[in-house]
């Protein structure tokens, strides 16, 4: 039993399951015709993104542990964007039949340790045979009473603030493009993204007016801010962190590049923002765009049937 | 602008979004890092499929349309067989670049009216590229203050039931293997299913102790019932409904045949059951299985690697 054919759909999803302990936000998990989630505050936060091998990951580049870790972290952090705590997962795994019954399991490993670090749990899915690996996955968190952090709430005055690391995925994804090594650090920020997920409830306290994860690049992200708001968002290139490490290239890097899941959002003038968070630029009355010393940035990020 | 590459990834997204009219459970729809889903309850009923093209659904013998009412339905059954409302769906839909675009609105329309006939709507989403269309769908729903709807509650004793059509999708699907036509209520009932969603809710209210939708075959999700209760499920073959429209093969079709998403209960013995309802077994003590007038039955429904 060496591939999930052999195993065959009922024995694979054993084996899957008996890697998913269930936390305290699971009332029902894998087993029936769908899970119950606990979901206190009478909402539920619930988004969903797909995976595809050879786009969103590489088996050569990433094993299926890292796999794991960033599928969930991608939108774990989509949850903790909204500023909700993240509560569950399911999974849907598409794959051929020759797939390694252990590649599966590590990346269940994977999904387990990531969500492990908000206390949710992997609650159910779906597993179906397929020509390519696909995984899909949907997060659902609470928000625990507030209101959520929409892009729309930014206003002319705030103050743009991030916190996380932003360029470094980049840095290691062109470093493995280019068949070249680097520094390990990078190619493990490719790997396995570390979103700052208290950085999610944590803007809310501090006030935040719009709160977003940095997932196709600072300027295309706060984009969607500075669209749903309808206001002009003027970064300062010399306040944004470039660490030496990124390279030459490492402003491009972190105006561009995505997959660090850094959080960046708005804060009224005032807002008494502690250390992890570093003033970026700040909120000006339209026309809606992102500036950059002034500037527009030409060629911004990701978009997912043109790259 | 006729394929969804040439459209690229943000108006394709607008153009769907624009067909998806939100219901009073979404509290945030699409355009931001998550969706926000009403769940009054205090618990969310979740549960995620996924479609491959080539093993789900042939884009020669399924239009769009249809496919989304399809690629709903089978969620939205899931979440009703827990005894729970449908509120909302997600959609996640990878897709080649060269996919017409008018594939992927009149999918989104199939979508919105499958959710309609329960009231939920399309809330959020992904789209990216794929060499293959794959769709991801999850399903959200609300309990009502009532108890999930477990497979683990049927108890020797129990009275089974179905409510809805059985045989059908697979009845059609053998005539477009085949190349035969066949009568087009086989057809569509291959393209579109129709589950009883309000037999969910129905049989709680019933007092069922176990429920399922019927997705790989009558005998193999009743197995399903069993291997969680621990209990044995005689079936009589007399009692099934085995229309003449189904073939020489009707009743191969009804015991083995997926895809038609009938609701399959435990009940009391002294359950008030309605005419919607018919009585096809019995509960009876252990061994865990299924029996058919007595007899075991080989090979059941459909395993997704195996197949």
């Amino acid at each position: 039993m060496s591939t999930i054919g052999e195993a065959g759909e009922f024995a694979l999803i054993e084996r899957l399951v008996a890697r998913l302990p269930q936390g305290p936000s699971v009332a029902l998990g894998p087993g029936d015709d769908a899970a119950v989630i606990a979901a206190p505050d009478g909402r539920v936060v619930a988004t969903s993104d797909l995976l595809v091998e050879g786009r969103h990951f590489r088996r050569d580049w990433s094993g299926p542990y890292d796999i794991g870790r960033k599928a969930a972290a991608q939108n774990l952090a989509d949850v903790a964007a909204m500023g909700a705590r993240p509560t569950a997962l399911l999974l849907g795994l598409a794959a051929p039949p020759d797939t390694p019954l252990d590649w599966a399991l590590r990346l269940a490993d994977g999904l387990r340790e990531e969500c492990a670090l908000v206390g949710a749990s992997v609650a159910g899915g779906d597993v179906v045979r397929a020509p390519q690996i696909t995984l899909a996955v949907t997060a659902l968190g609470d928000l625990g009473g507030g209101p959520p952090l929409t892009r729309s709430g930014a206003r002319p005055g705030d103050v743009v603030a991030v916190r996380g690391r932003l360029g470094y995925a980049s840095a290691g994804l062109a470093l493995l493009s280019e068949g070249r090594d680097g520094p390990a650090g990078l190619l493990d920020a490719h790997r396995r993204p570390r979103p700052p997920y208290e950085a999610g409830p944590q803007a809310r306290e501090l006030g935040a007016t719009a709160l977003i994860d940095v997932s196709d690049g600072l300027v295309q992200d706060l984009g969607h801010i500075a669209d749903a708001a309808g206001v002009l968002i003027e970064l300062d290139s010399a306040a944004l962190p470039v660490p030496a490490e990124l390279g030459p290239g490492g402003l491009h890097h972190v105006l561009t590049g995505g997959d660090d899941h850094a959080f960046a959002g708005t804060f009224p003038p005032d807002a008494p923002l502690p250390g992890s968070w570093t003033v970026i630029g700040r909120v000006a009355a339209g026309p809606a765009g992102v500036v950059v010393d002034g500037r527009p940035l030409q060629a911004g990020g990701w978009d997912h049937f043109r790259s």
